[in-house]
């Protein structure tokens, strides 16, 4: 089965006792479309190409595709209660209203809890190995919650002093670094060797973000852009300047593939890092012919 | 060891790694202000209490303090969104300023979306037995999730139509439910057996919370009061009037003591129970005896 195919299938099983006609209906609404129709699910794709180069099938195949989904929703979690208008306050999303837009700001604070608490229902049900839930559990929300986590990162924001590297790889990087190495947990394979090619891709999806939100446009990135600025947020351009940034994303490329492991699907996973690497760009590429 | 020793300690341990200095300093303040000082603990009180009526000893009471305290985190969480301007906009909270107002918005959403994660990474570090954690993760998530559990109450808020018992049972009933399974799990017992208690010590909760609503004081409560009339929220005491709202829970704290099974700890659940719904109403006789 297709790794696309296979992921979906494992955000649609989560999603579908949310949607019960037993609950409430507007907030099965808002959390559908805080997950479908999604983003390029970068997270469990990562996961899932790591667990395949790792040898992993049937059973560990589907252990992987259960975090990775649950790792994705715990993203879609985020960019729900990012988008409030006491962060972002982000009119869209994926091109589409974000959520808050669409169903107002209760139903986005109740959307992001619910898909919260589904990522880890959905590890609970999903993991068939009773030993290895536990550790996919707790690397999970490590990389969800505080002190190093997403949630944590975001909090860096509302602190007067921040380095700009802590912030970034809470906020980022640790999604990044859990979904490498729950793939590799699932697999049977050491997950600590897998920890440094999910910090370098990380931080380099940070970095190409930061660049997109500098010179991109919101058509072609479905959110606001210049919102770094606008909010006096941490950023690489910021920091290094736009040609001081390409420069650092090209160093963290560099450092992605070579941190990648000896394994028997190390050559697949080269080239789907330089080719996700390369997409990610793409808001800016288009920016730059458009001037 | 006192259950309320052994609680406070679940949760201390809990919110260890939160405070970690590498972490975001005031995000770590709110979350600890969100959890200490606490309210009655009623929920992990009840869950040990259950655990140890089914004779948990041991390792069993230790999965059962942590489950609780997994319980109770949810419950915090809930209570810092649900204060939140765009639901009660409430300025106090246990006679201190809620999250919100001593930390701002931001880090309100935060700290709840940290508490939820914290829940399920205590449960899959302290849960010991590989075998009782799935069970342990599915009944604590479903109470706090959608589509029946304390999200789907909040969320029944936001909706034009509403069923009185639907919404509390959600709301309220989820997490006393919860509390209940959960102890008799941990012990080795069969959880089904204990639902009942729950959902019907639940609804009493949520009934006696109503009447102090309606007619206790802010002072007292350590919250606002009057919030279900001026919000137009679904409540006892507007569906039934103050004292069919005294009867109802007359009956609820009768059924509530039928409700629990036969064990060898079924006489000292009784006197708690009673005491416990007698100390709920204390607001409300206070306001009663001050009119």
């Amino acid at each position: 089965m297709d790794i696309l195919i296979r992921i979906e299938h494992a955000l649609e099983v989560a999603l579908s006792r949310s949607g019960d006609p037993a609950g409430p209906p507007r907030l099965a609404e808002a959390i559908r479309h805080s997950v479908f129709p999604g983003g390029a699910r970068i997270r469990p794709r990562l996961c899932l190409s790591v667990a395949l180069a790792c040898g992993a099938d049937g059973r560990a195949l589907e252990t992987a595709a259960v975090t990775g989904a649950a790792i994705e929703l715990l993203h879609c979690a985020s960019l729900v209660h990012d988008d409030l208008p006491c962060f972002d306050n982000a009119a869209t999303r994926r091109g589409v209203a974000s959520v808050h837009r669409a169903f107002g700001e209760p139903l986005a604070v109740l959307a992001g809890d619910a898909l919260i608490v589904l990522a880890f229902e959905s590890l609970a049900l999903g993991v068939r190995r009773a030993a290895l839930l536990a550790p996919l559990t707790v690397l999970v929300a490590r990389a969800a919650g505080t002190p190093l986590g997403l949630v944590a990162g975001q909090a860096w924001e509302c602190e007067t002093e921040v380095v700009l590297a802590t912030y970034q790889r809470a906020k980022t990087a640790s999604l990044f670094a859990c979904a490498t190495q729950a793939g590799a947990l699932a697999a049977g394979a050491d997950p600590a060797r897998w920890r440094a090619l999910g910090d370098c891709l990380g931080e380099a999806y940070q970095v190409a973000d930061d660049i997109n939100d500098s010179v991109g446009d919101a058509a072609t990135l479905g959110k606001p852009c210049g919102q770094d600025l606008a909010l006096g947020r941490p950023s690489a351009v910021a920091q290094h300047g736009l040609s001081g940034a390409h420069d650092h994303l090209d160093r963290l490329i560099a450092a992605s593939v070579d941190a990648i492991p000896d394994c028997h699907g190390a050559a697949m996973l080269t080239v789907l890092i330089r080719r996700e690497l390369q997409r990610l760009l793409l808001p800016a590429i288009a920016a730059s012919r458009a001037a």
